[in-house]
């Protein structure tokens, strides 16, 4: 089984873009980190991140064929992508949604995700450590979707 | 002439995508019924969908060099895009809105398009049956607005 | 099969009434033009106008004996008529919802429409056409649900 | 010139209904003073009251052929009746709006009146005077409208 | 003593219309099983029923005249009329308001009822029940309300 | 079968606090009253009152154990206690909401209860009349939950 | 007995100020008109102009000691100067609020005054002729208000 | 190190309660299942379940005296108890917020949690899962911040 | 004659818990200092804190038997338990409202207390000067109610 | 050290308007009896009223250079100007908020006032005690100033 | 050509208020340079300052007989005084509106100002730049104004 | 120094797109014009457009690298894309927002802007001079970071 790892848009910039809020590790950082966990939990993985609305419409579409859930940080998508979340009602493995930081603890337009309805459930203000959380309980879904 | 049929986010999934609200039909399957309507009705008809916003706005730009009116399904879209609204409104061949579902009978998100205003009129509620009232509704709108 | 047009308050003063808006022809005209559209489809049709909100309501009651579907133009009832809602989900047949003006380009109030919710479907801003386009919706409608 | 002067829904109760608000004149009364008022003004008089919605729409499409403007008081119906309003934007001639309560120092939802902003102008708080008021603002619309 | 029993829109239609949101017994049956309790009660008992809201506000007015208390079910007139919460409001004699379904636990508009603020007070969701303790309660009313 | 009387915050102060808004009669008198009625329909009855919401909760949660349904005066728990909407929704018998004032016709936030959604129905206006109506509404409720 | 005009701010640059909206008229020329009338009425009468706040508050403190009402247009203080409308409770003489415009047919924020609810009553939409009404009114009111 | 789990209102009841919504499992199995996995992270762990607010407030002022960090589900109490909101932001140990249903998947009241923007993080919609994932998430917290 | 001094949630962890917000004293020391005051008016004092809403209402209810008025910051509770405004509204003795902190400085829901409303008065944002301004008020308005 | 104490609109006709809410004490009796209290505090004292915001604001960019400290009954500004909370910002000593009236048991637009985020506290509906109460906390606030 | 600098309430404490939002430069320093960039651009300036919205408007009304554009940076006045609106609205001179903070950047009622709508257009954030890029758009509407 | 011309959706159409709002002038003839007005200030000058939002946020990540700040017409993107703001906030050089029309004069949807508050300011109304205000603010604003 795979799991794929989804961010959306400014992650990219994750360890430059305003460390108070986010960190200082870079994406590939956490990817590296998550590769480790995924080993140990036995597992595949893979990785996608963009800063296009559409791309990432286009990876959930196809995301099924190839994983048995998806991991997706959708940044401020999630507050706004009535097409992502209408994508992740869409396909039929789980997604789970992450926040790096507490959404309910900054401005008010980020403390609803328009995409949370639709997704398996929601993870936020644990940082880095949030991707290991969605990383086991990714793998817990997808084992239960194929099984149920 | 020519009328353009362009549909927006996650509408290549149809007739996969929850059978109960959009049906059962493949978007290529919609296509070929429009096409014989087309023949019909004694129009030529293009055909377009993309999930990026962007790709939307440009075909939308260049659609006047060959179409005399478009029949658009902006999907999600139609919820908060007003660069979508600002192309509709920028172009001088009519646009038909068209909706799959009862908009009104979903989530409240759902009931108001922000590209309404700007479009010729709105169908919603009608299934596939919609797109061919739209055509329908296009080559008239397309025949008063190069005559007029 | 027989068809059943409905128009609600001040319908009857088509032409006369703010014609930028709703155009030139009357509502006799009109009438007129369905009739022909009804024999081209092979279906009966009947006609109803009415100011009066009770007796659009007995109106729709008694429909479903002599027709199969409604095609319904509420008016500015559709802005606030919970009473006409509630009759259109209590009857049995379809009712297609049609508003000669496009009602998202105007005042606000107009936007929401109370019985769309409960209709089959909504067509607006298609002046006469609309009704044309509907008839054809309820023709539709009205044969899938009593083949169904 | 002769000036039609309509009351709407519970104003048949004038002076049985909360006198503390709505003073203790009877409306056959304040019909007696606006007759008397309007033989000194040199204009004709016509009333109609209804607490019917049908009737006052079907009274206003018919009032141009014999009136000159209208004195209207909707009662509650000037909260909630945009059939009404649309009646009153549909005719030629003025209409005055009438009411006899301040209806700024009672409940919020009488603050505002859908009819209002088709009206050509409005009058409340001032009791019976106000249909006086009306009268004299009545007149002289309709002679600028007849002249204009 | 005589009670009224008034029921408005789409009321007529009890039994036929959503029976599992209105149950399967008809407005006649009802209003038997009311005749036989105010028998029990000694009390004499009217019915009416409209779906015209002027016919409705027409009774309310003549209705002190013959009986000690009414009770009415507005259906959706109870969301808006404004007309007949003022007629409510402008009869002497107590009025109780009973809703056939739970009224919290539908739509949103179902929620509030403009004429609860001037009815005595309000019985919902207790099915034909909720007639019968609307009867005692009206009953009691009456008196308290005749011998005060 | 027995029917359990809850009443909520405040609602000791009976006859003393504000007795314009709640009446003279103490909670002991209402309960006496209501003993006598449930003597009369054949069940037993028991009573219960609290200002602390945990203890109404901890109470609903072992009703079910002795009584066949609850009547349940939230007091002013009604318009905020989401932990008694649960309790109440968590619980199998049936559960009728009284208020003894017309919450309509008070302050704006007394309006809406969030427990009426999950109650069986909601009864409001008729002061210690309501917990007889709600006495009797709860008996055939029980019967019906335990025949159904 | 003697009535005050009292005009608010930009009601100086009348005639020269968006005649469209509010007419080629001066405020002098209103004035000499006025002045007429009250000649005519046997009233005396005096004018106050000003564009600041607090002026217009200074005069209506004083305005009881000369005269028995006051006709007050606050121009666009009516949508926000609590302190005005503390003023007009303040003081035991009537105040007649007007509009030249219909306050109704423009931008939504001058739909409600803040003043309108302790003034006597309010006279929008009917141009010059609004003064006109309003001094009839006042003297009404003032006789009304010295006699009672 | 010890971690402390929290239990808000009506939680005791799970595996009783909407099993549809909240699972199959009794409080007792999940809070072993919590103990198994302390056991594995090498922590120890104490459980506390009320239903009365003052209580919950209470144990987390004395909380930190034993526990390095707090697992919170506070129930419908998240949705309203400012006084919870502020005992969590009192304490210096972090509390991880968990739901075991998606809070955004049901009501709108449920989407907002008022303790969440002084929680650590909030995990919803994992069902059990959801506290697993918590213990390992407060853990980590625990040791961050005893070692910051 | 005796004030009661209540403190509700979290109050207890005065000069402990956000220092910056409430200040470095304890609520012992704070209670020290009223006792002088008291002893400097010539009155006695008695002290109250809890946690539970539940606690606080019991001891509202029972205040009257014993003191002459009471000082009440209700922490948190003051944002949205109406059953302690119904408690506080429900006894004879005035209450003064006290918050240590300018709630009008700090989170939207801060700004509005449901008991404020019911209090005689409101003071906040003095830190322990408040309740000293509290005490001096509230003997006064005990003295005129006791005289009154 | 000297206190200034500032009264805005209206607060010159104190004892003359609405005594009912406001009492029967003059402006010029509660300044007698602050000097008097002034002189048991060991300060001095000044005073202005004006209903000109434009006279309040040049009066406490001014403050500074004689008073320690300013207490200011907007009034009705209090509600809307912006420009005045800005002054109050824009000022080194601090600034004492009071309101005569229970602002929170009056129109809902009191409740909320623009200046008291940026004065040190309020004091609100303790009447002409609250003036007092508000000398003592600002010889308070303007030695901790002055010391700090 | 000349063009005007209006500046509104609290802008002649420039450099002494909140130097972190607004900068450390006096008015009059800002003068001064604004002066040397008008005569760079070869045409007049001249100054007016003032915390009275009234003297405000007077300003405005008599801008257009010297002046061919105003600079206007309305302070606080910008979010509640539809009469400077109005007198803005009132003139034939174009009006530039300029914020010397970012005011989108900090309290929510910034945001909006009720002023720019009808001014040419708002400059804001950049500090004392914003006059110097306002009084260049100025001379160049200014002569598009008198050349137009 | 380069300074970066970054334009969002629609703006490829300026000079054809609705002239009446937008001027006549192509979005080629305004960066000619700006090349010129670069070179008389010294600067370097850099131009971009697009309708995919994507590509915009991928441009902002990658202005750093060579610009010493951003001038940004984010087009319709100004209203929803909270994507577009977090890349703006996480770049470090600063970003001028400019928009052709007067947003306040539009639409409502168009008067907030979600990029506003972490530019570093904005220019509205001014139509192609906007961009020339831009340049020389984006300038000043790069050097002086450049040097901060």
């Amino acid at each position: 089984m795979k799991i794929l790892v989804m961010n959306g848009p400014n992650l990219n910039l994750l360890g430059k873009r305003e460390p108070g809020v986010y960190g200082t590790g870079s994406l590939e950082e956490i990817n590296v980190s998550l590769q480790e966990l995924a080993r140990t939990l036995g597992v595949g993985i893979g990785f996608m991140q963009s800063n296009h609305e559409g791309a990432l419409i286009d990876c959930l579409h196809s995301s099924g064929a190839e994983y048995g859930a998806v991991i997706f940080n959708p940044g401020a998508f999630a507050h706004y992508s009535y097409a992502l979340r209408d994508a992740v009602a869409a396909i039929a493995i789980p997604v789970v949604e992450v926040h790096i930081s507490n959404i309910h603890a900054r401005e008010d337009f980020r403390r609803l995700s328009v995409i949370a309805p639709v997704a398996a459930g929601q993870i936020s203000g644990f940082g880095v450590m949030g991707y290991h959380l969605a990383l086991r309980a990714a793998v817990d879904l997808a084992r239960a979707h194929q099984g149920g």
